[in-house]
């Protein structure tokens, strides 16, 4: 629909129709303006208006160990800045690469058994431009993607030009027919997730890793909802199965469990080295300040021999799913940290949420298309070490209101249950 | 040239080969070990190997005012550190909009005269998906793009899937030629930069505002090399100019001279809200922390009205540009604060970076192929008010002694003077 005033284009229209139809659909995002409160997380202040501020308890943080407010954390964080300032001041090839940016990428390397990191600005930074980088540099390559990767990944696999071929979500067999219709001499990258942040499921890694090694492919894992949280030192899901030597590539982010910002990969030294050297998104940009790079490291470091964060949060996980089930309410199969509780309906997520918020002070973001299928809109609980028994009682009786008022039943939600 | 170990692929060696093609080109590049100190910024520790480090005076930081160890930065950032903790925890619509972020926003939307601001995790990542998710919403739209953009701009161009033209570095007439030729009708974005970092020149932002309202085109302006150091307020070389108003689009970094890290886009409300709606690279990430939030905001509030900064840079490139040419050495033309020296040879600009970095304990990266053009292989070097006169001193003889030493004439160099 071209929209013309006289002969000219009207430009401004376009940014508003494409606003007006999240509207009309239900999807315009809100953002809650929120003050975290270091000691008390989760319980934060919410900026409800310019003159209003309301105090709440955020139960979607993906923050998953509170590790963001950690002593340790913050103070690596407070001692780079007063040292090295508050900045990295360029690239990481012209003056950018600042100390703990090396110490960094060291500690991930050992993290997760590999010869080298590499940190990029970001998570999605890290698929977006490192999946595009690695499948580029092999000839021809092909790659092998499941349905349900991470944005990032697949805008990665996009911008790496290649052919690529989607498998049913976790669905091993489905990777081997299309492993096995492939010349074996052919390239091939298969890039998968460890834990799935929507529904909290498990790759099956070993059966994975066992198909790429029959048809010779290589393997790409995201363990970004896992690093820190899973195996005896936060090495993530690969860690915990003692398949990281088997997996080609883990990447990560620092910005979840570890509590900063920032994400990366490891690997062979040949690969890291290689990546380093030819992907735009990586050499084209101001690296991680120290304070930055030194707060994730701190975080690693604390995680790799403290196990009270990951045994408080899989306890507390585990009795928020208890309780809301024993409520009736109807929390969505999960084997990790993630508690998915179904409403099945766009609008009702968001009336569901708005009203934990605005009634009970409980801050719950909609999950809402496309984030997750039609019909599968849910609220994404992500309960931590932090989030004790007494709030998990109160949440509960909180749903129940909300479930009762709204009027959100089986019924509405039972498309997708 | 496919490898193969029996009749399967030989991964590792496509990587290995990719660098050992850098190597044989005298383009691999190794990064500086760096660790500023904050208090004595230029100067700085190189860690030079594991077991030695020096002391040394950088001289191509982007940090270009020094506000990375502003003590009114550094209090932002550990103040928010210690009261917010060190991660946003969530992407801006899961939990991760911090409240330091949003007074950033509206402190960005009024630096640049604009209705709205939206930040990003990177300037690299606010070109990328911020160029391409403007031009995706507009109906066959086509991008005119100044053959010198950066990386990132190419970036966001391509990932829009939109059609391309590229126009002459800087030439209007070629502009014109380009828009005279499309339908008035159509929708056309002109992106390009203000300050070109490697060659320190300035658009005609004049003449292209004109050829965009007659052609009736969209404009989006990279001002990354000038925000915070152009402009009474450090609006930029559009704030200086009076142009910020004619302007649709303006970006920046938070990364430079503001001594943070981040980037942003600055418009009307309608396009900022269609760009946080349905930017992927906005969307699917972390948000930046608070800290550094905090810090990007206290650094633009005391640009806004403190000028010391800008004009002792102004007056330090201007002296460092005298001094230099003065001695004879090969200064290439800048209007702006940015002092290339042309070496016109990868591997003698590798040495020369190389001897200035271990004989003279100076600091500055070559800038070799692809960043710029081959042949006009250079030094670049950025004065800041604390470079001071001693120092510009010192550079010259050492540059003058690596000069000699290296051989380097205006014959070795001139294919491109
Ligand atoms: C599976 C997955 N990968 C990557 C990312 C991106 O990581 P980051 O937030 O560090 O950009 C996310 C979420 O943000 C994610 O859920
Ligand atoms: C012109 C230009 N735009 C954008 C960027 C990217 O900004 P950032 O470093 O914040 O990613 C850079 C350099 O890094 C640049 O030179």
């Amino acid at each position: 629909m071209l929209r013309t005033r006289g002969d000219v284009m009207n430009y401004q229209q376009f940014f508003e129709d494409a606003v007006d139809q999240l509207h009309r659909e239900r999807r315009y995002r809100v953002f809650a303006d929120i003050e975290r409160i270091v000691g008390r997380f989760p319980v934060a202040t919410w900026h409800r208006s310019a003159k209003e501020t309301r105090e709440i308890t955020i139960w979607c943080s993906n923050d998953y160990l509170g590790m963001g407010q950690h002593p340790k954390v913050i103070a690596a964080m407070t001692e780079a800045a007063q040292g090295m300032g508050t900045g990295a001041g360029g690239t990481r090839n012209i003056s950018g690469t600042n100390h703990p940016l090396v110490e960094l990428e060291t500690e991930l390397a050992d993290l997760h058994g590999k010869e080298a990191g590499l940190v990029f600005t970001s998570g999605y930074v890290s698929n977006a431009t490192g999946i595009a980088t690695i499948a580029k540099l092999l000839p021809n390559c092909l790659i092998l993607s499941d349905a349900l990767n991470h944005a990032s990944m697949i805008e990665g696999v996009r911008h790496s030009g290649c052919e690529k071929q989607i498998f049913r979500h976790n669905d091993v067999a489905h990777l081997e027919e299309l492993l096995k219709a492939q010349p074996l001499e052919r390239a091939k990258l298969i890039a998968f997730e460890s834990v799935y942040s929507m529904d909290g499921d498990i790759a099956p890694i070993a059966e994975i890793v066992a198909l790429a090694k029959r048809y010779d492919a290589m393997t790409y894992i995201d363990e970004v909802h896992a690093v820190g949280m899973y195996g005896a030192r936060g090495g993530g899901i690969t860690e915990c199965e003692g398949l990281a030597t088997e997996i080609d590539v883990i990447e990560g982010t620092l910005g979840k469990a570890f509590g900063a910002m920032g994400g990366y990969i490891t690997g062979s030294r040949a690969l890291i080295d290689a990546v380093r050297s030819y992907a735009p998104g990586f050499i084209f940009t101001t690296a991680l300040p120290p304070s930055v790079a030194a707060a994730a490291c701190a975080s690693i470091r604390h995680l790799k021999s403290s196990h009270a964060e990951r045994e408080g949060q899989q306890r507390q996980a585990q009795r928020a799913k208890d309780v809301l089930r024993a409520a009736g309410l109807p929390v969505m199969d999960s084997v990790t940290h993630i508690v998915p509780v179904l409403v099945g309906n766009a609008e009702l997520c968001k009336k569901a949420s708005d009203r934990l918020l605005e009634r009970h002070g409980i801050y719950i973001q909609p999950i809402n298309y496309p984030t997750v299928p039609r019909g599968t809109e849910r609220l994404r609980i992500t309960p931590s070490p932090f989030h004790d028994n007494a709030m998990i009682e109160v949440l509960k009786d909180a749903l129940l209101e909300t479930w009762e008022a709204l009027g959100i039943t089986s019924q509405t939600s039972s498309q997708a249950a």
